[in-house]
């Protein structure tokens, strides 16, 4: 039975939840593949997420690869396959918790930068999972910064082999997953060393455990890094390599090849390499950033209904704690976010698809865009959900950060996404060089990528708003996330140059200016997601309310950016402070608007229960009965040998007292 | 033998660190006591903190007794005691990790609400630990309103008991500390009926599990309630009460009697009570908020000059990533709002024996202005430093992910700090609310508490900064900040009053404005917090470069402020654009400036290794060999049953094709 406080608010909804579900998948045929897969799932004790806040690492691994293993058989059973339509959806809803996800990109390595002969030996062995793959990059001294790797790779032209070596600890590569325990290969990325000259980095295939018995291979050295704030699942692993020798053959050698006698011979273009990173940038927003906000979200606004606290007005009962504007303040600009990205992540996607198709018929343009667009965006949305999952635990209070309520493990989990894939200051400091490049460019009159031409067409005016309703109207809005773009830009362009004729070495002056060049990188990314949202909310169908309800959400995603960073806007004076004022008017009013149909909204998300695997967020909203039933279960109410131990002896001699 | 990238960073401290961390101490005496009870326990292996990160929940808890249970021996031989200098350092010296917290809110409920036989009976049982108290308060549906408790004690005349119940499942005691698994008593908050009367809420003593053999006792039900963020050491439990029967005695009776014919009589002023939870708020700032901060910047700052990532310069070595001014602006800024709220710490430590010294006479005068500072700094400062733990754990890129770096477990632990002891934004309401009666009065000319008296001298002024300079004098910036929060109070006011004239009832009027009354209180929290940096920073010693350093740290901590909140500024045109560019400009140049004292500036804080628990910031700076040697250690590198279980399977035919 649903808890009636919950229940009440599904009854007033403005617009169609399942209508907006299947806006969310993409239609409604999608929706009901993906319903399908969930349930193929869910029902399978097998994929089970019971217990999952009790286990201990091991536990958590030996879980995950008993999934893994299982779900071939699962795949074969269902008809589903890679290229499936269903297969997207596998991941989703395992919620992430499976092993074995880096033989993929083993697989996808090998599939781009192998020979013809090499993908037609590899591919078909770990499609069969006769080996288990890996992807031996990052070491412990080096991660983002490719070039700094330390692993070598000598190449033996007496033997026709290459001989890889760790020379020394900050050379052991650190953090590959399913490397501690699992893998049998692996991709090793080391400096390509033959008479005795370096050319620089390139991955060589190596088996790293015996297939007979899974024991080490002679040379390495290997083994799990240990605990980590979330995925306790994977086996992130360590490799050292003494005097390992593998095969000519096994250098990955679609671009450059080592002949026999030791001559180097580069092929074709590595630029796909860049983008191989792009698509892994914008094919992770999906599912490892944008899902967890959405559970977030779904577990946040069920609770603030269902929990009362303390009265609004005296004599009445307690209120819901949704109904009090500070609540409402943190998490409504969170569901509007997960929206917002939501669209965003379609722009990319159909970008990164036109490129592809581009990049097929050999023009490799639009790649630098690509590459500034998925860097930014990458970071300014893992850094905005994850901020938005750590409010929406903050604002469940105590059983917030419970981990019954599913909130710390979507906070430490959707964390890393700001960490792997390119450290999101790099990455934004990547955009910004895209930016400054293409502003000189289009002062300069030449032509710049779409997406930056707005920078040619600085206007100095100022915002025409009148009142608070002018600030619901997109123009006036994603007119001033523009001027904020393109002012910061321009500063930072302005300071680097100011900075570079007074003197300043280059890199110097780039240094200096990095902290007002993030700031523009993520003014840009900010406004193309207003631009963006705005343009998408207006082409959508106006029946059943849907356009409505997404008008008000990108109406709050502006106005709510707006109003956490006034001094951006009010800076030049584009913004007077009389027009903030109705900024937090309008900000304000939205609130209470978009709160009656809060629940509505994350039920849209189509999270099941097993899925979110909240004490807190389910659908019922029978929060305090799950809470207690789920304790009970803790091993924690076992029999602990601290009583006999220690609480015995200092307890043994009270009862005469009292 | 100490890494020599951060050996050279201490080769050029500008003042001595000894002598600041003798400043921090509070006396070159005060660093000899901590120092010793720091040796004393770091010494005894019962308190070592080795493997913890590896180590269950269950785990966690034992140690904990185990260190709670040998910590009394330990104080016995070395004649510490509860009244001694070395008390204070003995929790922080144990990082927190031990048992029994709740026996000493238990002692202090008794001490504060017991009447003196009361007293005479329980304290001396609870001070030989021959029972184990804990404290049931908070309940599944209800933390902050108190009111908003369910259980019931009905007052029996004919046996001269009360009759404990829990009516539904919503007002079962969850949370409490030391009740899931180890006390024996407990001080339970519920609902007083006498002849079907409610009194409201009153402190029972109820002993929930036999002293003979630890059983529940009758009516009781009771247990842990399972995973949290952190804590793990900690027994948070649960209690159901049926029918449980207390004497009339154990109703704690210092204010409130139930006479044996039911007839209650209320005696003495409750106020007190304010008082406990204002020194609870107040104490928690040095270690569970500030001592978290300090860790995580020795951590990270350390850290960062160790790693190297990326070439500054094109051709030379690879740079450390402190000389990044991204790395600089996220750091620095932390460990100068640590040494500021430090220096808050002690402000309010001063205000609060001198509020005691004024209770004891009896004049409860200052009570609303030490409600109002503790309750708004608690919550300033606990969100400030668990996002600049935050920030310093995201600065270190995958490492810092790793709980081997010390700095999950430091975050997991001070978030907590935002919820308990009162949830930040309802702490914020009150002082918001403490604001805006002052600022009504001030304005009608009457008098007001010190810390306010600046509401009533509203100036309409403009800085009168007229370069980059200007910024680092403290009368500049903390009159910025002063202006601020007066224009944001007063501005609150406005819209209250404003509303309440337009015909909206009094608390709907208040929910409309508490997120921009959450501002004000933020703001003069903010002011008073760098108003006390500036004055304490005067009064130092200039020997040893000891105030010169304090300076840049209060300039940067005020300059940080400003440039993250421009708009707060720029907003009335207080501060103007051209002001706020040499703000920027000026805060910048600090970065570089105290990023060469970065190092020394964390040594300072005088944590030993043992206590960081760290292998990215140990003092030697050894990090890829710690985290190597610890990682070795982890349960991770045991042997899984996955292999015989799902790998060998998988793999068992493989080997003929290779």
């Amino acid at each position: 039975s649903v808890n009636p406080d919950l229940g009440s608010e599904r009854q007033t909804a403005s617009f169609s939840v399942e209508r907006l579900t299947a806006l969310l998948d993409g239609g409604t045929e999608q929706t009901r593949i993906r319903r399908a897969v969930v349930e193929a799932i869910e029902s399978d004790p097998v994929f089970s997420r019971e217990n999952q806040y009790f286990q201990t690492q091991n536990e958590r691994y030996e879980a995950a690869v008993r999934k893994a293993v299982h779900l071939q058989k699962k795949m074969h059973e269902m008809g589903w396959t890679e290229n499936g339509p269903e297969y997207k959806y596998i991941y989703r809803a395992l919620s992430g918790d499976v092993a074995f996800l880096l033989h993929r990109v083993f697989m996808r390595s090998i599939s781009v930068l192998g020979s013809d002969r090499q993908i037609a030996k590899w591919i078909p062995l770990a499609t069969q999972h006769k080996l288990i793959g890996s992807y031996a990059q990052t070491e412990l001294g080096h991660g983002t910064y490719l070039q700094g790797l330390e692993t070598t790779a000598v190449f033996d032209t007496a033997t026709q082999e290459f001989i890889l070596n760790t020379p020394k600890i900050s050379a052991m590569k650190w953090w590959p997953g399913d490397m501690g325990r699992s893998a049998t290969h692996t991709v090793v990325f080391a400096q390509l060393y033959i008479h005795g000259k370096c050319y620089g980095i390139h991955p060589f295939i190596v088996q790293i455990r015996s297939l007979q018995d899974h024991s080490l291979c002679p040379g390495i050295t290997a083994g799990d890094i240990g605990p980590k704030m979330n995925f306790e699942h994977i086996d992130n692993g360590y490799l050292l390599l003494k005097n390992v020798r593998v095969p000519r053959e096994n250098m990955l050698s679609k671009f450059c090849e080592v002949q026999p006698d030791g001559t180097y011979v580069r092929q074709g273009s590595q630029k796909i390499n860049y983008f191989t990173m792009t698509s892994v940038r914008i094919s992770l927003i999906s599912d490892e950033v944008l899902t967890p906000l959405m559970k977030a979200c779904t577990i946040a606004i069920r609770y603030s209904v269902v929990r009362r606290q303390s009265k609004l007005k005296p004599g009445e009962q307690e209120a819901k704690i949704l109904d009090y504007q500070t609540q409402q303040e943190k998490l409504l600009p969170q569901l509007a976010a997960a929206y917002a990205f939501h669209f965003t992540n379609g722009y990319l996607q159909e970008l990164f698809d036109r490129g592809y198709r581009e990049i097929q018929r050999k023009n490799f343009d639009m790649l630098p865009e690509l590459h500034a667009l998925s860097s930014g965006f990458k970071a300014v949305i893992t850094q905005h959900c994850t901020a938005g999952v750590e409010i929406c635990l903050r604002a469940c209070g105590g059983h917030g950060y419970s981990l019954l309520s599913g909130l710390p493990s979507l906070y430490t989990k959707i964390l890393a996404s700001c960490i792997y894939e390119g450290e999101n200051t790099i990455l934004l400091l990547q955009t910004a060089r895209f930016l400054i490049k293409c502003f000189m460019a289009a002062s300069a009159g030449q032509p710049v990528p779409p997406s930056v031409t707005y920078l040619a067409a600085v206007k100095h005016g100022k915002c025409p708003a009148k009142n608070k309703l002018d600030f619901l109207s997109p123009d006036i809005y994603t007119e001033a996330y523009q001027h904020v773009a393109v002012r910061l830009t321009s500063s930072a362009a302005a300071k680097l140059q100011d900075l570079i004729q007074s003197g300043v070495e280059k890199h110097d002056a780039w240094n200096q200016c990095t902290v007002q060049l993030v700031q523009a990188a993520k003014a840009h990314c900010h406004y193309i997601a207003v631009k963006n949202f705005a343009e998408t909310m207006e082409k959508l169908e106006t029946k059943a309310g849907i356009q409505k309800i997404m008008k008000h959400l990108c109406d709050l995603f502006a106005l709510h950016g707006i109003f956490s960073n006034t001094g951006a806007f009010l800076h030049d004076g584009y913004t007077s402070a009389a027009q903030m004022d109705m900024v937090t008017a309008a900000y304000l009013d939205l609130l209470a608007v978009i709160r009656k149909d809060a629940v509505p909204l994350v039920d849209a998300f189509d999270f099941t229960d097993e899925s979110l695997n909240s004490a807190l967020g389910s659908y019922d909203g029978q929060v305090y009965q799950r809470l207690y039933e789920w304790a009970q279960k803790s091993p924690t109410n076992q029999m602990s040998p601290a009583y006999e131990r220690y609480l015995k002896p200092l307890l043994h001699n009270t009862l005469s007292k009292l």
